[in-house]
């Protein structure tokens, strides 16, 4: 296994997403920590790897950076295809990408959305990377019912296919996690007790041993 | 080439991101148009094929309905390499991907949710999708501010670059032109007298004959 480097943040639900892909497919990368706690993002060292100031990104052996979890993904998946995530065939590929997409549009940036327009110790920082800006209320609560729609949406689909994305686990499904874990912990959601596929399906993925990443 | 159907709308910004991809790929695809100004994107019909009723949709010839523009463009790609425009090596692939996000993220994002949160038209509708939400006009003012920064961003990476992702032209140009085009169409924008870069670019990629898409 070559000399990759990761920089993460055991906090960051970004950074988890590219921890449960390299646990899937059994990977050996080095992890670098970075502390947003000491703003260590803001950092000169740190943005010359990602001038965006946002976890996760990758090095590579010849000092390429790569950031953006779809990106780190299309890296890792490129050189190390086995155990794959993101597909086979170009449909799988493309199907994998449109439901770990809607994942992520319609649940993780809203959970994300609504907590950094609310949580008091990001105000002025409502949305990450190199610019200020203020939080608004009012789209903190709109994130919160659009998560409740993703609740029942994905509950819904959850009816009919085992995963995400149809019959085999894939990166939609460490998107969705993500997305209902950091509901859970950030915002309070809960599944709604009606919501059995839901539950079934988050039941079999949090017991799959890279849910721990 | 197959019985590839590909449903779009003429004045959708992310159907025209389609269309330039496929003009730059020359293939041919056939176009079947959605009429959104007559809500034909929530028929029946439509919503079989994408049930978030947003365009654009790609039906293959098993009747497997794509949606969502990285999607389609994945498997346009994977199925017909040549003039790639997603890149070749798992390096160019995974910095494309990043490069198109980012565009995505901080460009075209912002432009569409400062149109869709501010014009009368789309009042109840601020979010595309299956649900109604009410327009958030703080939210609309943020998203210009953040598009300003948009322009003035990418003028400073295309200092460096001839592309957006390098020295070739990709997807991520393609994003990156849709958002300014509607941006400049829409909210009114325009290219700084001093971002003589992005002005260099956007003069470059305009003239390609895959823009008039």
């Amino acid at each position: 296994m070559p000399a990759i480097k990761r920089y993460h943040a055991s906090g960051s639900p970004n950074a988890r997403r590219v921890r449960i892909f390299i646990a899937e497919k059994n990977l050996d990368v080095e992890l670098v920590a970075v502390d947003l706690g000491a703003k260590e993002q803001f950092s000169e060292t740190y943005r010359a790897i990602n001038p965006r100031s946002m976890v996760p990104a990758l090095v590579i052996e010849d000092g390429t950076a790569i950031s953006e979890v779809p990106a780190i993904w299309r890296y890792l998946e490129e050189r190390y295809p086995a155990s794959a995530l993101l597909g086979t065939t170009p449909e799988q590929k493309a199907l994998i990408t449109m439901w770990e997409r809607r994942a992520e549009l319609d649940g993780f940036i809203p959970v994300m959305e609504a907590v950094r327009n609310s949580v008091s110790g990001l105000k002025g920082r409502a949305l990450a990377g190199p610019h200020a800006y203020e939080q608004i209320a009012e789209l903190a609560e709109r994130s919160k019912a659009r998560v409740a729609h993703f609740f029942a949406d994905l509950d819904q689909r959850l009816a009919d296919v085992t995963f995400v994305a149809g019959d085999a686990f894939s990166a939609a499904d460490i998107t969705a996690l993500a997305a209902v874990d950091f509901a859970i912990r950030a915002l309070g959601s809960a599944i709604g007790e009606k919501e059995h596929n839901l539950q079934r399906w988050y039941d079999a993925v949090s017991a799959r041993p890279s849910a721990v990443a």
